[in-house]
């Protein structure tokens, strides 16, 4: 037993030295995507190369498998949800996915999707999909034979899937998707017919910009984030970094012209940089101090943009500060036209700019998009008629070209296949927890009305952030609320909010 | 033959990757000193502390004293300064200081001055040398250990100096101080009793800082640095660093209400920043690709400070640039007034505020006061008399309090005995390249004054910059300028720009 702690204490070590190293990584991220002159791109690429390098050689290391080994013949993890057996839990899952690869299909994986990406660029500024096609296919040879050697069985997509957000299978995705879907495309429609239309207009005056940051930070300020342990920097591409305990920092881009892009930008983010910043910083580098997936952080920043920052309550309470910012663009505009037009829907077709009701689709086509060229025989080469033809179905338009269609996103070309779901499984959990704290703590739209955002972030964090890795996304939501993951209660958000805004 | 090829390969790759790891951290400090949210202290002090405890481990390691014996008995190294014999001469400096010191010592050390600058903070702001006073003793009892154990024989401060200026001795900074110390006390004691007097109130108007950076850009930008390849940020205590080829990123801090703090700082650390960005790439983390020592980094800053930026060909230029800047600041106010204010000369408690003739003497007392604290016995209780008595001596002033005296300096604090003469080294390099320049490449202040700064900078990066540690310092200077280091043309610059500035 003496032994099996001592295993463990080296193990865990370890594990907090290499998150640790792979923090500093974590900087200089962040830093090549903000501050960072262009001519150090080299530079940084090499210096990046080293500080995975000696990561993934750390943890990839036998030694770690002894421990692993050695602690699991205990009886340390007896009770499967104590620290211990989490942690062991998850650092198992990942250093089986690391050994399982082979280093030259992590090395051939990474050559051809640096290039992949570089004509994906190209290819979408002139909309040339056979230009990207054979790159495509190429990685898509190779994602399956990462499945193959990640052997979790068939189908090979659940390996890719898993590889983003642990335990989550195709066939839950198909149940809960294939639920959502119908209902989605008929509210949608029902939107669409609708002949009462919020002004979105007003959304598109003169915003200055140093304004805009102003008045995201304060937003942000008061819905929880603490920016004396974090900041927030404009980039191209937003994004939330969180560095380590005390250092997150939040990413935006401003336009002078729309309103929503930066503020509702920044309350996203700020959404995953307050789930990171509640995370239990005494466990810093190991599972039970690092977030659940990628669906669950996502779940985080819709919450905070969506839930809270899409809310009546929220406008009720804000849209004072907003007014005042901006006195030249919103003269006269009254608190539930302005409330209305941050919730506008119309059907477009580029996903990141989706409202909250058709986003969903968006990713339900790319989700059976990428089944189908993995598991379904879908050739690299059928995708832009594919992708048009379903997207017609959906939303009841037609790509005018590939780049505003399957050419749209970078995921594919940096080999982030299986990556998709998790924006829509972000929906759908923020939905399900987001009903179960209001009734957990109350009529949260008053508090927000009131400007008090406090008593759902301490649910959260207790329930959530707190928690680590405790578990996996698909028991979390059950824990919590009781219930596997349903549609119903994001369908439940969207009608109660849209059926009044649209007159439905 | 071969295996001595094959062994020097395999230690410049180990050299370069852990110079690699080494600007990891350098990005890493730059960002502690820039954009990292205070609330990130604790965990980038961990991050640091990796870094630079794996980069210890691997410079110290057993193989890299097997690779040079190997390579020092073959006959790589017959001709002194070639690439190969450049390298392994000063691997070999690197990895016998390294060695050399028991892991034990540095820790202690890290320990005791990071306590020690803490301590060091309070008490200069209270003017409290008494608390300092038992932190100074430790540092001092650490560093006659360190210069032991180091053991290059008689004086131990030597030790110490070899730190920051390797090859440099206290005979020779002896030598060229206490001929400078004479002259210089006269020509600041003449320049005292002259009538004419440069109205450097003008300097201390409104100078709004958005129109001061982007001063301050313009005139790094016209002198030679790179922005493509670089950056400007705002710090507490202005530095350079030079991340890697292609990243040299500079910092200043603006005062609205002076004008010099920020425009010469400026200039200084972009003097640093085109040394960095003139070294060869291709040596990049190795010898061959560094700069020489702290004296000559600081000759660059200096040199394109004050050589260049305060000279009457800069302001015949740029002076028309910042009136247009600063037109309520500089209404009315002729170049030449301009060029006397900024060249303004008064004795001055504080060393970083102290202008070109007097700084020196900042310098020498320290240098001073550091020999015999190390070799000569005085007590670290005995500072401030010294201090006091010495700063009266030759600059005619007594400190009102050792804030303003033996206090101001964070360098003692933190173990930096040893550094102060490289500033003083790099006053002394700068003018004896200077002039060496003048004559390889013909009127440069006329040059200047068509904002022509390029035969200038080619010059250097002919000689220095892309030279790396070719030479040490004292033998640089020869190679240059046919003669050793000499005060004789610093106070003949001195002379020749302040004698018809004061009349005298």
């Amino acid at each position: 037993m003496a032994d099996v702690k001592s295993a463990y204490q080296q193990l865990i070590a370890e594990v907090k030295q290499i998150a640790l190293l792979g923090s500093c990584a974590g900087v200089l991220g962040w830093d090549e995507r903000t501050y960072m002159p262009k001519g150090g791109a080299a530079h940084r690429a090499e210096q990046l190369a080293l500080l995975v390098g000696m990561m993934h050689e750390r943890a990839t290391a036998p030694q770690i498998g002894e421990w692993l080994a050695e602690i699991e013949d205990g009886d340390l993890l007896a009770e499967p949800h104590s620290e211990a057996a989490v942690n062991v839990r998850e650092i198992r899952r990942g250093y089986e996915r690391a050994i399982k690869l082979p280093k030259s299909l992590v090395e051939e994986r990474a050559r051809v999707t640096t290039l992949a990406q570089q004509v994906w660029r190209e290819a979408r500024e002139k909309s040339d999909f056979a230009a990207f096609q054979p790159h495509l296919q190429k990685i898509l040879a190779l994602k399956r034979r990462e499945a193959a050697a990640l052997g979790t069985g068939a189908p090979a997509y659940d390996a890719l899937l898993d590889d983003y957000e642990p335990g989550e299978t195709t066939e839950n995705l198909t149940r809960v998707f294939s639920g959502l879907r119908g209902e989605l495309v008929e509210l949608v429609g029902a939107i669409a017919e609708s002949g009462k239309k919020p002004d979105e207009a007003l959304l598109r005056r003169e915003y200055p910009i140093d304004r805009q940051e102003a008045v995201g930070k304060l937003a942000a300020a008061q819905i929880g984030f603490d920016f004396d342990r974090g900041r927030l920097d404009i980039t191209t591409h937003p994004f939330c970094s969180g560095i380590g305990p005390g250092d997150t920092r939040l990413t935006t881009r401003y336009n002078p012209r729309f309103f929503s892009e930066a503020f509702f930008g920044t309350l996203h983010e700020a959404g995953h940089g307050i789930y990171d910043q509640g995370l239990n910083a005494a466990h810093c580098g190991t599972p039970m101090g690092e977030s659940v997936s990628l669906g669950i952080h996502e779940s985080q920043s819709r919450m905070w943009e969506n839930f809270v920052g899409r809310s009546q309550g929220f406008w009720t309470y804000f849209f004072i500060a907003v007014q005042d910012a901006f006195p030249d663009a919103l003269c006269g505009i009254l608190e539930g036209d302005f409330y209305a037009a941050v919730n506008a829907v119309a059907p477009s077709f580029i996903r990141v700019e989706a409202d909250e009701a058709t986003y969903n689709l968006h990713i339900m086509l790319r989700f059976e998009i990428e089944q189908a060229l993995i598991d379904g025989g879908l050739k690299a080469g059928d995708v832009p008629g594919v992708w048009n033809e379903t997207f017609e179905n959906y939303l009841g338009l037609t790509p005018p070209s590939d780049a505003m269609g399957c050419l749209q996103d970078i995921h594919w070309s940096g080999g982030g296949i299986g990556y998709f779901p998790t924006y829509a499984l972000g929906n759908l959990y923020a939905a399900q927890f987001f009903e179960q704290a209001r009734e957990d703590v109350g009529d949260l739209n008053a508090q927000f009305a009131e400007g008090n955002f406090e008593p759902l972030k301490n649910w959260l964090t207790k329930k959530i952030y707190s928690q680590g890795q405790r578990y996996r996304a698909s028991d979390l939501v059950k824990v919590i609320t009781g219930k596997p993951l349903s549609y119903e209660p994001l369908m439940r958000h969207l009608r109660a909010k849209y059926e009044p805004l649209y007159g439905i």
